[in-house]
């Protein structure tokens, strides 16, 4: 990126480049399951693929992701990760103006000034829990809203009730369901069924988190049909590379691992949310995600210190010091396996 | 793509699916040599790779690629494929007018057309081979020019000069030179040095047609500093694959390879062209790439006639009847092995 606004979480080769260590990382947010089992084998065995154009349509994969939804394959859009749609989005609709929560993740920030819309912020205050308690009826509405659902990195809803969630904006509210993955029963909050049905919201999914393939690079959107078709023609051909789009196909049949990373991430989060605040410096907050975003409390420790006091440990965690709206007394943790969480609360009792 | 108007070669699921047999594939332009033999074995050996987002950056990829070329890494953007750095570069330049040849590779057309702006083509004559003298002052220049070199479908250098070659646009001279690896002396004719020194030129660079790695999806640019920083800002993160990254390090280091290959498409180019010459039915054009473009003669065969019939014979060919500027009589196939280019030979001698 080369842009030190927008740095994210999960940048272990540099950090274990510049402190010549192996890293355990809790700063990308990724399940602790690891890969899927079959994944690796199917990966081999076809690895001839990649001597090939990959499939533009992908339509083996559009109709495994349209069975798993039951929904139709023309409200389904691929890319290279959520990443790309999130461009594609802003370079297809070429919104004025642009309304974004703060904090949250910040490429729908650097998305929006790319096209040089103009974005406003919406605030989320520390004593609200970083929530607001409803779309609220907006004199100064923008043509585009970024809702990260749940947020990152406050690691829950900012909204309960998205009954209204149209009202958001004038023309496109994108909802980013990066972990939505993670919740026992994500169709009570997922956009999904909206988005196929209104013009004005459009789901962003990914299988970065859930299916632990960020390398990989493979997303989707799930949008009304004309959206879709909207965005395909902005979108440059190729976009997913064959072994993503192959390994996407796989895990989306792989009923028993999500069930298993749904419970393990649920129970994990909660012994680990428990553990760091028996300490007494840190504040977790509530979470449905597969991470924690916690308050240091007290003067002397900022998040900065902290994150280099546990990389002299071999920890890598999230300093939320850059995202817009925070300041440098926030951070977010992983939720990881359980002996690498007793890892993490040893590392942070001590550091502290 | 969903799009009928931009139909590429190279689309072999969809072929073997639809005849339900093998295909030996003459549409996409890949090496035939196939992989370089350590790929494989490396991408196996850090398939972990894939549990960790890639580097942004992709520092070790980039030095190489710097190193390779005696440029500096500033002067260097990768790309999720070329076509990625297409996209970018209209949705960051905004042309209001591009000024294309016809016939080319659609992806330029299609690419200018997203960006709304206007589209010109330069037409190439059958009659002049399908080649411009030199680039001559136009009273009614455009703000980009696209310039595929040596261009594809028809396989040659579309200019023989290219002293003023920033006379051909206002802002920018996009030099995609996909084939130019297939040149034993590709230095001669690179645009790569006069791109980190002019504002007006970007050379496109691709790792798809030597290294038959289409699948995997990289490809990178070259050009002034401040065109790359001013692209950088638009492009998304994440936007190459781990693998990616790492079979483009390793193949960049294959000196033999790429030795090896050049020496045998231009082997095998010679004598395809010589033997479908031969049969008296068709015109195979002079051609510096790794394909050669072809004129069917007489009246009673078209190009998509003779594709059909070739798919009954396994054989896939890229008919060009769909590229702007060409009609039914023109065919575009890629120089394979010794074994299939007989195979090829053979099948055409039937199907006429």
């Amino acid at each position: 990126m080369g842009n030190i606004d927008f740095l994210h979480g999960g940048n272990i080769y540099e950090i274990e480049k510049k402190y010549k260590r192996a890293i355990l990382d809790f700063s990308a947010n990724i399940n602790p399951l690891g890969l899927p089992r079959q994944v690796k084998k199917a990966l081999y065995k076809n690895f001839e693929r990649i001597l090939h154009y990959p499939d533009c349509n992908a339509p083996e994969l559009v109709q495994k992701i349209a069975g798993y939804w039951r929904i139709n394959a023309q409200n389904i859009l691929l890319g290279n990760g959520s990443a790309e749609l999130i461009y594609l989005i802003v370079n297809a609709f070429k919104p004025k103006t642009v309304l974004i929560p703060a904090p949250t993740f910040s490429e729908y920030e650097r998305a929006a000034k790319s096209v040089r819309a103009k974005v406003r912020f919406l605030r989320l205050e520390e004593n609200s829990s970083f929530r607001l308690d409803s779309p609220r009826p907006n004199p100064d509405k923008a043509d585009m809203f970024f809702l990260c659902h749940p947020n990152n990195p406050t690691g829950n809803f900012i909204l309960d009730n998205c009954g209204e969630i149209e009202q958001l904006a004038n023309r496109l509210v994108v909802v980013d369901e990066a972990f939505m993955d993670f919740l026992p029963q994500q169709e009570k909050h997922s956009m999904v069924y909206r988005a196929i049905k209104s013009k004005k919201v459009a789901v962003l999914r990914t299988f970065t988190k859930m299916f632990a393939l960020p390398g990989l690079r493979i997303g989707y959107l799930i949008a009304h049909k004309d959206t879709v078709s909207k965005l395909r023609k902005h979108q440059c051909p190729w976009n997913t590379n064959s072994l993503a789009q192959l390994a996407a196909e796989i895990v989306l049949e792989d009923e028993e691992y999500v069930k298993e990373s749904v419970c393990l991430v649920e129970k994990e989060r909660k012994f680990l949310s428990n553990e760091i605040a028996k300490c007494g410096r840190f504040e977790p907050y509530s979470s449905v995600a597969n991470f924690l975003f916690i308050k240091i409390k007290g003067a002397n420790t900022t998040s900065s210190l902290l994150r280099k006091r546990l990389i002299q440990k071999g920890i890598l965690i999230r300093d939320c010091a850059n995202f817009r709206g925070l300041n440098n007394k926030f951070i977010r943790v992983a939720v990881r396996s359980h002996n690498e969480n007793l890892k993490l609360v040893e590392a942070l009792k001590e550091a502290i």
